[in-house]
């Protein structure tokens, strides 16, 4: 197990970019903004002044209650960057009056009860790695105070089903645990977010996580067999079916629930064999349509890669995987049952057909992966520095895409300049690709102003927001909804869908204590 | 365009099995039932008095309602085993009020405010092949009437988009003239159900329909974009995207919603290139279970084939294919981007693994699907001679499959002889195969008596559906609910998703005209 996590960054205490990786965003930065990077220390925990508690939990549950400081500010934050902004300013005024563990699901029932008959709201975390504010205890100032539902303790696999190749799996646990727990079986269930060394099964359950596949199956929602929830109303537990047509799908229901209807103790996931054959090859355009086009060619192939990850130009320089001449298309299968040469060959042609060009350098695809795995580790080095460096996501239909990622882009750099008054650097990449369109994924950089980066970022995300909507995208693929997307995913959402989703939320939560201010009010 | 549908039987009036398919439905029946099979004459419609409408509409959308009395009748009954019966018992006494044609989509919020101020039910109605009563106007006392809202004029395919592979297409829509209106553009929804020439898009969506696929994208689900509802409360239209993780999915929710929550009017669709290349081989097993055991290789081994579907010896013998000596597995493969040689190779090389015999008649394939389309049209001559045949279906996962299947088979033909005093024959397929466990559908013939046919059935249906359930199955992979499989729903369903599915409802349909009894009371 590793040490006690961080309240203002990612990760445990005492990790972090290593010496080389921190040169090489130094150097980044410095190129870019003419700035001179140094290392702030980060905030303390004696920094801050939290108020007292407001709420005493009954004394048959108290045991499960910690006021320790520590917890309290590791429960304040999610990782997005303008709440990393405020914890580097010592804001803490949002802190959760507690933070709760249960041990086991009856546990969360009694919470839940005493929450319910005593307007408390409750905020149910997994580890905190959301990056829109998706655990933050901001509520509205007619509760009697919040309380953090920290499901750590909830770590278990429970079974695990050979034969059908599903396990069942507790809501807080971890990725590197779940793989774990399943690696003598043969067994993986191959979903890695970005986040996955510091995010939850039921996390991602909650949120629709995007994983390791970047075709067919592309989010948790297509690996979950069933649920089980404990909601305000009771328990609700679906039935493990491998497929079933009676009525709408109840899983689909509290799968993006983000906590509002209850909180996920554990589900039945489907699982993979450990692939034993692999290929992949990276490919370099000159242009990036040109690479999305073969993209496209590839995606509606029916060859099904695990990766089909376009990066352009920018992303590739500033990752340090080429220096910004080319769009880089990583390709990749994998097979646990036979080998995957006519796949490759056939997506290579494709590819080739295209405009793609071999690329000589083989371990690409690894620098950027490794880049891409340590890169939430920046932030803490960069919000000292005034920099602002915020990622957004989206999905879209084909049709529309070179339309979208104009505007998208175009708005983003724009923003930057109105904000900043000079410019950043914008990047994309495809996270996960579809028959019918890819889901992009932005990344900028701006060198903003001391006491005004909140705003200044929060510039930079209504202009990219308003683009992406206007466009024809969706206000996230796979980060979720949280706080922060509110205002764009009412504009998305049929209005009518949300009237209902409000109604079976009262049917499921009657206090309107859980997680609220996110998806309803 | 065919002629005017029959009202007590599948397809149009003047059609049906051809003089040797008859002869061999009738030979197999002489052969298990000893009886001596003969044609006879179905109802008409001067056989029945219908009661004069309750309800009249007002002037301004009277012209879109009609109370000609075959539409009356033909608008009574979908296509259960207990429906047939009731129509060759000429007992009408369910039939619909009024049955209304809407053109456009402000023809269908006419006529919802219409129902919803004046307390007349409303059953959306698309070609009426439903196999669970999900159209039969049986609906409680307290509402002023009925009318089945025929969304035949809504048959459109309204825009197609080449480059995302989709197209926007209306909900009355049957499936030859989807078909028929993608061909030019080398597109192919590929979606067809046993219904597929009398079911409607709409009908599709709205019961979670399965499709040509055996494995991957085996429900329509896969395939729906966003959809476009006419609820009782408005407009619902969810955002065209090709994935989403912006809050639980919209379409879950009216996808599988049986006409509960609204009426669709129309959705984009994802599509298919027609396939250039396919490929396919027959095995025989002397073992169902060892047969099971090669799909689940195959199923799990990340190939997915277009067909894989098991038909027991039973089945086999029963649709003429063979003679009844060995379990078939017909295997097949097909693209529209590649040769498919190492895809077939390697789920031949498995299936022989398993103890598979290639089968030296490769058109057992074809003869096993003709006999499958023409199917439906048996029933109009087995009722008749108080046969009671039917099919249900269901989904497992494969720790529980051998159990399950045993179960199954055992209660329904204990349940046979229960109800009639004599075996009857009970045979097995799989329609489709998810790696985590197949998806079983059983057919049994059984003959019973005179005036104790529903009875009868209630019986085998009763105790078939409660084998199932207690043996982990889904109620229903894809025939949907209706109002047949209500108790069995009632108990799959988790309590607090009908609680909360029934507070959306509310949300959408104030005053619960739409479909009253299915799903939700």
């Amino acid at each position: 197990m590793d040490g006690r996590l961080k309240f203002y960054g990612w990760g445990a205490e005492n990790t972090g970019l290593d010496e080389a990786e921190r040169g090489r965003l130094f150097r980044f930065l410095s190129d870019r903004f003419k700035i001179e990077p140094r290392l702030v220390a980060p905030p303390q925990v004696t920094d801050v002044a939290l108020r007292d508690p407001r709420v005493t939990p009954p004394r048959a549950i108290a045991h499960l209650f910690h006021s320790d400081p520590h917890e309290r500010l590791l429960h304040t934050y999610g990782k997005s960057y303008p709440e990393t902004v405020r914890a580097y300013a010592r804001d803490f005024n949002d802190a959760p009056d507690l933070v709760v563990f249960p041990r086991i699901e009856s546990d969360i029932s009694a919470v839940l009860d005493w929450a319910s008959a005593s307007r408390i709201a409750v905020i149910p975390f997994g580890c905190g790695s959301s990056v829109v504010g998706g655990v933050v205890p901001q509520i509205a100032e007619d509760y009697a105070g919040v309380v953090s539902l920290d499901l750590r303790q909830l770590d278990g696999v429970l079974e695990i089903d050979t034969t059908s190749r599903a396990a069942r799996i507790q809501g807080g646990i971890r990725g590197p645990a779940i793989e774990a727990a399943l690696k003598p079986h043969g067994l993986s269930l191959r979903h890695y977010p970005q986040s996955f060394e510091f995010s939850t099964l039921g996390g991602w359950i909650a949120t629709r996580s995007g994983g390791h596949f970047a075709t067919l199956y592309t989010h948790i929602d297509d690996f979950v067999e069933s649920i089980r929830t404990v909601t305000p109303a009771g328990i609700m537990e679906s039935r493990r079916l491998p497929g079933s047509g009676a009525g709408p799908s109840p899983d689909r229901m509290i799968i993006g629930s983000e906590g509002t209807l209850g909180v996920i103790v554990d589900a039945w996931i489907r699982l993979q064999h450990r692939p034993r054959f692999r290929a992949g090859a990276v490919f370099g355009f000159p242009d990036f349509f040109a690479a999305a086009k073969a993209v496209r060619a590839v995606g509606q192939a029916g060859l099904y890669p695990s990766n089909l990850r376009l990066i352009d130009n920018h992303e590739a320089g500033t990752y340090g995987v080429n220096n910004y001449e080319e769009t880089l298309l990583i390709l990749a299968f994998e097979s646990a049952d036979h080998p995957i040469d006519a796949w490759m060959l056939r997506a290579v042609e494709l590819i080739l057909d295209h405009g793609g060009r071999q690329h000589p350098n083989e371990n690409a695809a690894v620098a950027w992966r490794t880049a891409f795995i340590r890169m939430p580790y920046a932030r803490e080095l960069t919000v000292p520095l005034n920099v602002i460096n915020d990622t957004f996501e989206s999905a879209v239909t084909w049709d529309k895409f070179e339309a979208f990622h104009t505007a998208v882009s175009t708005a983003t750099k724009e923003a930057i300049e109105e904000a900043t008054g000079r410019p950043g650097t914008v990047s994309t990449r495809f996270t996960h690709v579809y028959p019918d369109g890819p889901a992009p994924y932005y990344t900028f950089n701006a060198l903003g102003a001391p006491g005004r980066l909140s705003q200044q970022w929060q510039h930079i995300k209504d202009r990219a927001s308003r683009a992406l909507l206007t466009a024809g995208g969706t206000i996230t693929h796979h980060h979720a909804v949280g706080r922060d997307h509110m205002p764009w995913y009412r504009e998305q959402r049929p209005a009518l869908f949300g009237k209902a989703f409000d109604a079976a939320k009262t049917a499921l939560d009657p206090a309107r204590i859980l997680n609220p201010g996110v998806l309803v009010p």
